[in-house]
């Protein structure tokens, strides 16, 4: 790994934090986990690569739905255990078909979380059933 | 807990990671673990509160500072396992001085992270020595 990332802070599991912003308009577009191995990936092609927890195993972003993110800049916080990459995001971040995850907002007193966001495409269309 | 919130993920240690956006300028500010007594403290008062692991206490941020956090909004992400709040940051965010914690960034090719933010106040006149 480059020396300037050798005081990175990984987790007991290998991983760190990625929050990953619009480039151009500043919007969150998600959070994911980066092992070195992802991040290295990351670097190297210049497109977000992390590390799924669930499915234990590397990944490239938009490999199935083609929304990759062409990485624009890689911020470390103060504590360096925690990453802030600028990306310029290909069709849409989230798998729902909102442009970012974060889609819903809590609202003092109503019901149930309200959709903010934007949908960009129909999941079914793009991942199949 | 809000109904509303219901569903939120919080991993095996209890938390869940807050990433904090600047509300007006949309900077990624930082980001911190919050647990279910945090996230309530947060939403009551309309200040963020977080859970310190190394220190296994609740926190006012701003409490020594008083570069307080005024909540906008609080967006979840599409799993419920993040939470993305919006604010408005009395000071600055980071302890060392720098309105976002994420004030360093790789450059391919340097030899040390590059500083890219601006310092606001020198951290020994606001946190004493």
């Amino acid at each position: 790994m480059d020396v300037q990332l050798s005081n990175l802070k990984f987790d007991s599991g290998g991983l760190i934090p990625a929050i990953i912003q619009d480039a151009a308009g500043g919007q969150v577009l998600m959070m994911a986990w980066m092992n070195r191995d992802s991040l290295e990936k990351t670097i190297q092609s210049g497109k977000t690569h992390f590390f799924s927890r669930s499915r234990n195993k590397l990944w490239l972003k938009g490999e199935s739905s083609g929304h990759v993110q062409q990485v624009k800049s890689i911020a470390v916080d103060c504590d360096q255990d925690v990453l802030l990459i600028k990306v310029e995001q290909a069709g849409a971040a989230c798998h729902e078909g909102f442009y970012s995850c974060f889609f819903r907002e809590y609202e003092k007193g109503a019901g149930e979380l309200k959709v903010v966001g934007k949908k960009i495409f129909e999941p079914e269309k793009v991942y199949g059933k």
